[in-house]
């Protein structure tokens, strides 16, 4: 069947893409986060047996990619198109990932909104008969982030209370067009939107917007009721920018307060971990999705969740021409089917 | 009608998605150059009015998106989605144009592989029903990408003669599920290949080996007959990996000789312009294809292409780190319908 587009930005999916597996690996420190009993594998140690930082997250992606298609006993021939992407410039841990899947590739960067963004495509493509197979998945390393958006490790610079904690982590799904699992049954992406937000370490208040925007016309598209949902999980505003999320969002008459929270203030015990408004990064509701949500959705104990990833898409290099913080934000909704 | 895959790597379009219109923008030096009557917009000055390179690249590409929307009397609310990607750092030129455009984005990267990427998805995505409308485009200029993988411009660095030069242009399509234009009937996904080059001075040779896989996958997978083509573009491998490619899809049974060129090769003169190897970056392929090819396209000088944009996924930290070159590229084959 034909898929349709409802409203002005939501595609519903007819032909039931189904995740029909997922695989999540996570650093030390998310390994002792409240969601550990959720990952498939917790790193000892942040290298992961390699020689840098960069390395050891494309390798991280790479795991998480293999045991997807492992769990669900397919083989990585049997895998049409690999999706994946990362914050790190020229996605190096993806981009190599790649090269040693053999899958053909489609890179693609929304910052930490990639992997719904990934999952936007992948079920897009799925449903409309291109794929029998797709693997999506991404990842973010505290270390690697750190050196390349603010300062060399060594520093010990502090942060400002405002600012997140990048995730150690990799998440990734397997989407066919049939099979046991949850089903993708509605994708709205995203605008780039920018309110003016100029302060990298103030990420959740420059998302926040963009999350706000999708959320909205998710909602304005499918006049759906947001507490017909078990979770909606915006990923990664962490504690600030869930707070103005939700706040705005009621003003805008849809109240999600009762269903939502964050994979930034899931993923870490905000109170303990010392991470000030939670976590951030791709990995980082890829793993939180991967690991947490999608075991509860093939547990039955959600049947429906809207993931809505925000990705910041700011560089170093627009920061230091002193530009403003354009971010996205894309919405998968995933049902176990009625 | 259900598109369907054909061998192992390529997908047969069956809905026709038409390219209903395209724009490319170029810098000054690539407006002095041989396809110089084909662009919409050649810059007078490279900054393109804005105060920094990469604000220029931006632009450049904003305005190749906003032209091929006016060009073809649509208007930027039709656009259901924007696919864009560059070389820069976290797709900075991309982003800032997905801000201004205000139309749901998907951030992709391949590197100089970005045109055809988005090409293989925006073709995909509206045969499949998901779109009426998709804009996709890319671009690269000379002095964002020197300063970012090379060196100051200020050092006036010498360049081996194996090297190439990043285009200073950006090109976009305009892609619906019917209308006037050529259709895109086949596409074929890239596998990340990497045979051990190291040189980012020696792209050519990096990229060929992704090229042939791609070239040969299509034969491979459809039967087709190299000479039915009136044009095969690789883009782009400048003059040594143009040769690689020829010579050993040669060997391996294919020859594309008679109709092969590669934009890197055509979009400056290379015994005049001191370009060495010949062009490269992502608005190499993407204003080749939107300038020139489209135009012979429409005129019905040639009624069947193949666009095979090529990408070298490597970062400046990869090449720190003493690793090789991932490249990748993706096929687009371009007819005017019978």
């Amino acid at each position: 069947m034909k898929s349709k587009r409802i409203g002005s930005r939501t595609v519903k999916l007819q032909n039931k893409p189904t995740i029909i597996s997922t695989a999540s690996v996570v650093g030390p420190k998310e390994g002792e986060g409240p969601l550990k009993e959720y990952f498939d594998m917790i790193l000892k140690d942040d290298l992961c047996g390699e020689k840098s930082w960069e390395l050891a997250e494309s390798k991280m992606v790479e795991i998480a990619m293999k045991s997807a298609v492992k769990k669900a006993g397919k083989k990585l021939e049997d895998v049409n198109y690999l999706l994946g992407g990362d914050l790190i410039n020229q996605l190096l841990p993806a981009s190599f990932a790649a090269r040693e899947l053999a899958i053909p590739f489609f890179g693609i960067y929304g910052a930490c909104s990639t992997m719904a963004e990934g999952m936007c495509l992948s079920s897009m493509l799925v449903d409309g008969g291109f794929a029998d197979l797709i693997l999506s998945g991404t990842s973010s390393h505290y270390c690697t982030a750190e050196r390349q958006f603010r300062f060399p490790l060594e520093l010990g610079n502090q942060k400002p209370m405002t600012a997140q904690w990048t995730t150690t982590g990799a998440g990734s799904v397997l989407i066919a067009p049939n099979g046991i699992g949850p089903k993708v049954k509605y994708v709205t992406v995203g605008k780039v939107i920018d309110k003016g937000i100029d302060d990298g370490n103030n990420m959740g208040a420059a998302m926040a917007p963009a999350a706000i925007d999708t959320i909205y016309a998710y909602f304005n598209d499918t006049k759906d009721d947001p507490n017909s949902f078990d979770l909606i999980a915006t990923g990664d505003l962490g504690k600030l920018g869930k707070q103005i999320t939700e706040d705005l969002l009621k003003e805008k008459g849809i109240d999600i307060s009762k269903v939502y929270t964050d994979c930034g203030v899931e993923i870490f015990d905000l109170e303990k971990q010392d991470v000030h408004c939670g976590g951030s990064g791709c990995g980082c509701s890829a793993s939180v999705f991967a690991g947490y949500i999608y075991n509860k959705l093939i547990k039955k104990e959600f049947n429906k969740v809207m993931l809505v990833s925000t990705g910041a898409l700011l560089s170093p290099t627009s920061t230091l021409q002193k530009q403003t913080i354009p971010c996205v934000a894309h919405a998968v909704v995933i049902v176990n089917e009625e």
